[in-house]
């Protein structure tokens, strides 16, 4: 690998050199691991004192720090970090394979130039897949689906009938899109299964982590907005919408028909029950149980989920409980007292 | 579409109409969505006031309501829902394949009449497989299972060997059926693998979601009972056994060797521990967290769960906790002052 | 099936008989279940009325019980019940296949001595794959990957390019490894994905559970550390080390660049945050949220997680907290009568 100077890659990012900005870079890696020909970053003050034992090339921050290694200072260190590893390193390159013979591609289905479909890859009946996409082996795309341009769909991913996936949309290995909802009507204590006739739809830009699963809607569409991007063994429930540009952290479960507005982060493990909406820019702690609407910009965390302020005192007084009681039981026994001797 | 008339559905649930029962209608929508030739549904008197809004051409409702609309009452809406959505739209249709040539079938393994064997599924040694059953692309079952009649496994879904499955068993996209439980016998601290000999038993109608994980038994069966629902990334234990009927929604876990009666409700992300017994028609509140026995027709909730009722009350005080020490904090202050000045 | 005597039995674990030593055991089962050619277990005190009624035709135990059943009694019983049932039921056998031509291999994959590559398995460019190893139909094993001897990799689980996986590692179905850390750098609202650079490094003797997801690193490795059992539908961040010989139970979840010790324990749900660290042999009860470093051998449970033997204590006081608040409010209601009689 040829490398960049250091002075390059501040212009590339527009950024501004602190120190030596003739120097080679060749790589990207962490502070402890970072050598001599590779950058790194520091976005969390927490690590500052590994500045003094690193001996990285050059290091990205968000200002000047007192040290000997070149500084790139940039204005927004981890979006500067994020052009580097793909000017130095690149995204994923996809083998050339064309279409594969032993892919199995209907005859009513549409493949758009220059898409890689491999070994053991499904296309089904009516579906129109767009431009450069690559399908790995043992990806299912079922019956009348479209797909946009430039999408990855990775090994053993399942899309089912009927769904819409927008541009550049990438979903993970054992990811599955559209698969019926869970919605069962109970009559005589029997669980009758209800079609269901809505469709799963991703717009452009999302992402879908591995093992994650987006239910199609009973009646209406499940939508997962533009540029959200969803974590590993994720669960949407039917007919629920995720507003445009959110983040949704590995194991959350939201349950169906329930709204979020645009950029929502949803930390690890949280669950939202059905039939909500969650308004815009909301923020929601890890493992947090959230039960009733939440307004615009709220940062919410706990089960049940209230303000996060609040919160973090809140749930740290549980272990205080015994201790709580105690005294409380004292002071009855002390008022108690008080009284008989009155 | 051809479509019904509304005196046609009513008839079809046995309901009754009030309004004009000769309208047409070729679909079924949302209250927000549905147009002059779809019918809706209300269930919910949340969205009672949408009644003045709707384009529905007819709602299904409990009871007669004021409206212009045209209703058709029935005295279990969501049933007739279903019985509606069933007629007008049906079930997902499969298409006739046959059996692949594009298919792996083990030689020894007999598959019944009229199944669907699409490619790159596989089906092993000595499998016997029913009637009219769908195999989706890359769907494995595994040496020595056995399923039965009417059944769809979904594409990627895999059953290991020896499991039994009932008839009309559905099984999603990317589940697994059969896997070895977590069973290791822990010496000198290396985790020693004990074999799973137990069988993954799936009865009758019962429904696995995607990515979900059903384990084979240590030494006994894993069951899940005739007509329970599984949503989508649950996992359940070893040895366990889910009674008939059961809903358990999606990222519901179990673990081993604990009991289910029939008629539970375990909402989504449910924990509960192992070598319990939960008994029939118990209902558990999302998220909650279950580590001990829970008799017949107990609703809990909460983490650790207890009864609902209480729960709703005594959880919501958790946000308080702050503010009773506080409290507790000024009562003892002014305990110590009022001994002081005796 | 042949059998052993109890004796042969007992001298193979290191145990002795209590009884009659002669009988001949053909398999092993529960309690409940085994007949009188069955070896069973009893480890849980819970159990022991059962000794009284159960039919096999003998016990593992740690120590002679009162029981006309002969015992075998051992110092770890339930080692021993792990060596019996390898000895009488043995592991998974494998089918002899070979190198199926219906298997996708690259030209400069190589794969091992003594291989079943089963049919519709892609194994990818540059990919090295050890002796002995089980490819199941559908898996996928991407560019440039290392895999051990006797290894097993099951069907439809994915192993993402540059990933190393050493040996005698088991990999369920469904289950991912390697797919793209959860990395985002959001700049002016718009979430840039981050090259994922590191790789996904399972040690010799792992197990991954059915449909878990293990992240590639962003910029470092992951890693599970030798001999860890990871139960199904895990999901292990980016860049987090889980050192060797631990434990986690499925549905747990770790996000990314947290670093465990060795022989951890994570129960069922368990969460944990990122960029945090676990010590040596720490236990971490179900459900539990961890957001701070926990040192070596601690047991700690609840969300938030505090000391266990404190946290059952003060987790199921919460039940009682509409008590104590109403008791705290006639302690103040009395206060203020009584400063008021002054």
């Amino acid at each position: 690998m040829a490398g960049k100077t250091l002075d390059e890659l501040a212009k590339h990012v527009g950024g501004s050199v602190v120190g030596n900005g003739s120097i080679v870079i060749k790589g990207v890696s962490t502070l402890d691991k970072a050598g001599p020909d590779e950058i790194t970053f520091l976005t969390n003050k927490k690590y500052v004192p590994q500045l003094k034992t690193t001996k990285a090339g050059a290091v990205i921050t968000a200002e000047a720090l007192e040290t000997e290694t070149p500084l790139l200072v940039a204005a927004d260190p981890y979006y500067a970090l994020m052009q580097i590893v793909v000017l130095l390193h690149g995204h994923r390159k996809h083998k050339k394979v064309g279409i594969s013979k032993r892919a199995s591609i209907a005859q009513s289905a549409k493949v758009g130039d220059n898409c890689n479909i491999h070994d053991f890859a499904t296309i089904s009946d009516n579906t129109r897949i767009g431009a450069n996409c690559q399908i790995y082996p043992g990806a299912f795309v079922g019956p009348n689906v479209q797909i946009g341009d430039d999408c990855i769909i990775y090994s053993n991913a399942v899309i089912y009938d009927e769904s819409v996936v927008g541009d550049r949309v990438i979903i993970h290995a054992n990811a599955s899109v559209g698969q019926d909802g869970f919605g069962f009507a109970t009559h005589e204590g029997v669980h009758h299964k209800i079609p269901q006739i809505g469709r799963s739809i991703l717009e452009d830009d999302v992402e879908i982590g591995a093992c994650s699963v987006i239910e199609c809607g009973t009646l209406d569409d499940t939508v997962i907005g533009k540029g959200s991007k969803i974590g590993d063994a994720v669960a949407i429930g039917h007919g629920t919408i995720v507003g445009p540009y959110c983040l949704l952290v590995p194991q959350v479960g939201v349950a169906g028909s329930t709204v979020l507005g645009h950029h929502c982060v949803l930390g690890g493990q949280v669950g939202v029950v059905g039939h909500i909406k969650i308004g815009n820019m909301v923020r929601i702690g890890a493992q947090a149980g959230v039960s009733g609407n939440v307004p615009d910009g709220a940062t919410i965390m706990g089960s049940p989920a209230i303000d996060a302020g609040k919160a973090k005192r809140a749930y740290s007084l549980i272990g205080h409980l015994p201790d709580m009681r105690k005294r409380l039981l004292k002071l009855e026994k002390q008022a108690d007292q008080s009284r008989a001797e009155k």
